[in-house]
């Protein structure tokens, strides 16, 4: 049996007369990519721009809604109620929407950013107050979850369109959470260990601890980064390496979990 | 043969805690309703409220995008290129939609905000640049245009649905264009005059100008205002006057000019 | 002996087209401002009107700091370390005192706002990183504090001068805290009771608690309120109560704790 | 007699998690450093950062405001009244100065960014109010004018202490403006030819243009840019070859015009 696996990729994460991160490597190595939608980065003219790149080159496009703070880039955790959260996604998502629609294509996912993200990964209600703001703009939309997080419950429990994520450069928990960031090997460097724990997380369908503990979990996509050029020697690695032991690079279908 | 006109006015002008004008008098008054997009005035929860009371009075909804200000609220002229300007348009008109989908209803119509329409009504191209940004997005989007001017002339070089709006409380010079707001005379504070005005004009398919010269056009729909209480008693008082002499209030039809 | 107390209001927190709070009022009530400084609301217009207002109403000037989040009004916790939060508040500062330099007068005190404050008044250090913030910019301000938190612990610690403050309309738990906004009794919406308690607490140099109870604590000043009609009558009644019984209303001196 | 001629250039022009120019390489060419305010670019860490490096290494530092245009870089032209550039000015030179405090250090003068300084280059009183600003907050600050320009009649207008500036890469016509950005030759991109440029207009003292006319002008300070490899490898020519040739590098002293 071929295995099938989307690699995946934020973009579009400059604003105004500022870059970040290399676009046009990215766009050669990934499968779908995650366009910022103005509110921690990108602008409508980086949208318009990322949007046409990607529809060019086939790459699948998601919508990535952040927390309104330009200055934190996103990243900072603020206290915003699940009904403001709502709108929040809906009003950047039906941004992404007409971006894309002018750019001749469309948005297929979406995907929470930074704090926002890592909030929606322990809080279960606050994640399904994101993506039934997501899925009251479009009922179609695959939700892209962080495997084994109060995410992927929350997709569970609502039953849309998913798909299930793991990290490429960072080591695992025993609990499927993130070893932290300030522990020793907690993120990879090397772009061979990268590849190679992604082939054996894809063969073995399930998420390889730093202890070598084994969590089944169903992996439909893998986070790349390409922000740094060691980022994207790993991106290109990782792909290099699905590629070279026979796993199929493609787009997520969305089935629901 | 009965006359029929549409009342417009701006709404959801309000941004965080702060509020703006009186939504709830004029949502009695109006049959359409122009929402702030978030870039001049209005936020996501602001224009999530707004719609869902738009739809419940069974008003038209329409995306009223400007200049990314929010402290110039929007009526500072900006040197923006065109390309640009398509993209702002786009992303607003999109944000609307999306807030409109998630409550039930739609985005019938567009008119551009402050500064950016003052501009756009003067320089043809401009107008199109933005318009043409919205037709992007949606092909079958009204465009309200302020009648005579060079918003009117770009809708009917696209040839696409539109709107043409006089004003209920701003005298007009024999150009078709508005009075000065220094000179006396220009802004109509008296209830009674602004309600006999628009009907006459709206009898007559023509502006009135200062001088009473006619200047035949389209009259589709008349903006009032709300954000004093002069104004909303202008706004009733207009829509009194108009039921009395036999005009019918409804939305427009959007037919092209 | 005669007591004397401060009264201390927030104002100039309109932004743009947008004003907010009875500034006008609050002016003939109050003896200290807290000016927004552009973060969470005021601007550079608002802030010079207001500025100027205090001075000549002789009116004390505050620098009130809050978080980047003119959308959440500054009342979002949002998650920022210590170093960037000094650098936050030494520019609102900064930007205060020119404002008041140009209007010919001087900043005399700094109050933090909203969550800011709060998260200030559970967390010494973090305090203690926004006051040395703003002494790092003028050694000699009076930083104002929430008599009885960590807040009041973080300037005791640094020396500096200080103001301690109570609320006109909350009542307080046994420890010092203030009751939870959502139980009963926790907000006083009744002037007559609002003055009655201010000339207790201040005659016994204590709070008094819900229960009854009395802390010890000194008291500079006393916080009302502008943003509501009744706020605006309680700030009135507590002046009047006040100096009906004798209590001075003035500047505090800033003494160290 | 030895010619003396200070070097500046703009600096701290990220924001959050953007960088922009090559700071580091510049402070080792410039001698007064120009630095953004965080209304066009530049925050608090930012600013809190470049004053640091700029203090270590001896540069004389300038405050830098722009437009309140973050998107669009300060570079968009805008309407706004003067008596709200001027606030806008103090706001922003009050916030450097704060974080200049804190550093250790001063703000020793003010330049206008982008759009601003374009449009009081042609407008003396629009210059003038932006002046005033400054000096209502400190009547002792440098103002840094574009030589033979509205800026330079507005501060010998209000005899304050000034520098006059010149560019290293941009041609100029035979009335002191700039050559066209459009036209050929308007931008000079040979280090030499632009070394040679100043070497050739600080010994003369004279704008020497395109067409060979010297314009006769006090130069206290020549503008370099750091935002490309090209434009640093023109700034440090610049500095080469001034100082082979004899001439003296150091901050300007403030001369009134």
């Amino acid at each position: 049996m071929t295995r099938t696996v989307d690699l995946n990729a934020d973009m579009g994460e400059g604003f105004g007369a500022w870059n970040l991160g290399d676009d046009a490597a990215l766009l050669d190595i990934v499968t779908s990519a995650n366009i910022a939608c103005g509110f921690h980065a990108g602008d409508w003219d980086v949208m318009a721009k990322t949007m046409a790149n990607a529809r060019e080159k086939g790459t699948g496009i998601g919508a990535h809604p952040g927390f309104p703070d330009l200055h934190g880039f996103g990243r900072r955790r603020m206290d915003i109620p699940h009904a403001s959260l709502a709108n929040l996604v809906r009003y950047q998502l039906g941004a992404a929407q007409a971006m894309a629609t002018a750019a001749g294509t469309k948005v297929r996912h979406l995907k929470l950013h930074g704090a926002l993200a890592n909030m929606a990964s322990e809080d279960q209600d606050m994640a399904r107050a994101c993506y039934e703001g997501a899925l009251s703009v479009d009922p179609d939309i695959i939700v892209m979850v962080l495997a084994g997080t109060a995410q992927q419950a929350a997709v569970a429990e609502l039953g849309c369109a998913a798909a299930c994520e793991i990290f490429a450069d960072r080591a695992y928990n025993d609990d499927a959470t993130l070893v932290d960031r300030k522990l020793p090997g907690s993120v990879i460097h090397d772009p061979k260990q990268a590849g190679q724990r992604m082939v054996d997380m894809v063969r073995e369908g399930a998420i390889i601890t730093a202890s070598g503990k084994r969590i089944e979990t169903r992996i439909d996509t893998i986070c790349l980064h390409g922000d740094t050029p060691t980022a994207v020697a790993i991106a290109a690695e990782v792909r290099r390496a699905l590629k070279d032991s026979g796993v199929e690079l493609a787009q997520f279908t969305g089935a629901p979990i």
